[in-house]
């Protein structure tokens, strides 16, 4: 079936990304690497020019709506001019210094207000180091080893963590369980006997594994992986590292009144600026002030300026409810033109966070041509990641987004008659 | 002997820090953490409010000459003009986007260029990412697992290096066998009939263990280190995350002419901009590309830019010449006055990273008295850990630290008459 997938042509130029492609390629390995590799996509631009808003234009000058907003960090639209405001004040004064500036202070009390389980927060710059502290502050507090991880689940790329195994030892890995998202009892026979053992249980928010369907949480399971933590004394860690900021601005799972013991935060946190946290409870406090983290970077003032600033515009402009509403026009918008091009899809996650996939869609071909032809279209989607809306998208944005979007599906109609049909 | 030992008194104002760190203390665990805690040394100022050149301000408004260059990254001097004109120019552009800008390719090349054994760089944002990605790569590229360190070394924060092992599992270091530095039979000795199972060795170019005294690698044992990686088959990774750029422009063992496979960076690659990287050689390039490592904010190209800034600047100015003469210099000042207020010290190290200590100092005690007087009288130094020299010092710079740390030997004298005499 997949031979049959044509992934399309480009009529837009590509000339400088192709040079520059070939000249990274020598001096890096495969020419990139990580989540931003796009060598399997090769209709998706590999290098970026500049952005503004919730537009970015490629090095070859094409522009695109922006449905990826740089894989999360851009919440509040690419170079938001308050949040801009804010670092070029910092940064005047300082950034990088012999220890952290008074916005750091700022912060903390920022996320301890805002966040509804926190008594206290740590920064850090990846969302790794986020994830990777808050198993460090659990087996500390607890004395014990082993995380719970649902299988499949993507909390950073670490040895203990990564998806794909290279370079990784059995000895990364001799501390995980894994459990099936969504399935108490998966947990609970996970852990066995093995109670006394169990530091914490890692969960996010809702189920984002690349390349699936998505799948938001039961809220009986937020509440029995709660309760579970509480009977057998492990800590509730809550990824809200992808999702955080974009569902609710107090955390991923306040509106289900689930509280985690440990939080980390990355991503959109500071609009694009690099920075993470990790907020906590109390009872947790003297274990996260036990442990030995740093980086030569994690007091940078000017990212946490950009932070407290993302902050307080998310909660100003009402951010939240701004990108659930225009997800919702944009998940609209998307199935009436699948039905109408008679594609049979999943859309599924979160309004703000959807992920797009063509059913029986094997090795993800359809999706790949279909993200190739929005791309021609001046639609920056990803064909195996959820997408992401941010707060500067406009009704001019989403016009269009599902413009572009409507050509994709109609384009792919016409090149395969028969796939996808339902 | 210690409880003799009297912190001395600070004519500073310090009203302002001590209220922050009051609130700190409620919304961050302990109030700071990491290598830039300073509850244990309360003359040095915990929250820094802006810096120039060599110069720094505390948030009371006292001016220092700095000689911890915020732990190293600073190596130009603190906003430096050319640096921050070339991060303000990609910041234009934009920084965060949904792929790498083309700085990446320049800054990728830049490396290539200018690190001897470097036929490929790959970056992320901390000094412990590319520790732990060397590491990594060397597993991938041999099919074993176990990594020789130095014992006491420091290669960052992340659970199989961090120096405290509070929530640190065994599992974490069950790969690791320990040498001691400069003394290859303790490394023939840790490997044993263990040869098969060695993917790297991991070394500082110096040893450089916070809280001792420095000592430079023997030539000898530099190249016999290499040999053996070479007869084994393991990797051999200089850690040039904290020396990087102050001893040599093209690596730090380049003066012996020992090339390592691998190299992380981080630190002053970027002038106090966010950014690691990890070079290598071709042999590793296939096993570079084949692991998954990635961060949100990884290739931030302001930071890129800024490193590309970085090093063609460090190389117009000759810094390293500047940062060895100057520091010659120092060393040369502090040694008169340490001899003239008849202390008994030793000042190891290479001159753009001396340690200073006290013989016979129980707990370093007259070391951190000594440091409380350098910063009363407006130098800013640390009492356990090596100073950095910048290449932005001036004679003023120098006459101003030099004149610091003789009153602060004076005041030591005066209120110590016993201690410390040789």
């Amino acid at each position: 079936m997949t031979t049959h997938v044509d992934a399309g042509t480009d009529p837009r130029h590509r000339t400088v990304d192709t040079d520059l492609r070939r000249r990274a390629a020598a001096v890096v390995p495969n020419g990139m690497y990580g989540h931003l590799d796009m060598r399997t996509f090769p209709a998706i631009p590999q290098f970026i020019a500049r952005a503004r808003g919730a537009r970015l234009w490629d090095v070859d000058g094409n522009e695109y709506v922006d449905l990826m907003c740089s894989w999360g960090p851009v919440i509040l639209g690419h170079a938001d001019p308050v949040v801009e405001e804010a670092a070029e004040r910092q940064r005047r004064q300082g950034d990088c210094l012999n220890g952290p500036a008074p916005v750091m202070v700022e912060l903390a009390e920022a996320l301890v207000r805002t966040v509804a389980h926190a008594d206290w927060a740590m920064f850090a710059k990846n969302g790794t180091d986020a994830t990777t502290m808050c198993c460090t502050i659990a087996r500390a507090a607890t004395g014990r080893d082993a995380i719970l991880v649902a299988a499949g689940a993507y909390h950073g790329a670490a040895p203990w963590c990564t998806p794909f195994p290279a370079g990784v030892t059995a000895a990364d890995r001799a501390n995980l369980l894994h459990y099936r998202f969504n399935d108490i009892a998966s947990i609970r026979a996970a852990v066995g006997d093995k109670t006394d053992r169990v530091a914490a249980i890692i969960v996010s928010p809702f189920r984002h594994d690349a390349g699936f369907d998505q799948e938001l949480v039961d809220p009986a399971f937020a509440r029995d992986v709660r309760a579970y933590c509480d009977e057998i004394g492990a800590a509730l860690i809550l990824d809200d590292v992808r999702a955080g900021f974009r569902l609710h601005h107090g955390g991923s799972w306040e509106p289900l009144g689930v509280h985690p013991d440990l939080t980390p935060w990355s991503k959109a946190i500071a609009n694009g600026h690099p920075l993470a946290a990790v907020t906590g409870t109390d009872r947790y406090r003297e274990a996260a002030g036990s442990i030995f983290v740093t980086g030569s970077f994690w007091m940078g003032a000017v990212a946490m300026a950009a932070g407290l600033a993302t902050l307080g515009e998310l909660e100003r402009r009402d951010a939240v409810a701004h990108m659930s509403e225009l997800g919702g026009q944009l998940r609209t918008g998307v199935l009436d033109s699948a039905a109408r091009w008679g594609f049979d899809v999943t859309y599924t996650g979160p309004a703000q966070m959807p992920n797009l996939a063509f059913r029986d869609d094997v090795d993800h071909a359809l999706a790949i041509a279909f993200s190739a032809e929005a791309q021609a279209r001046g639609v920056y989607v990803h064909p195996k990641h959820n997408w992401f809306v941010s707060a500067a998208m406009t009704s001019d944005d989403l016009d269009m987004a599902l413009g572009g979007l409507d050509g994709a599906f109609a384009a792919l109609r016409a090149r395969h008659p028969q796939h996808g049909a339902r």
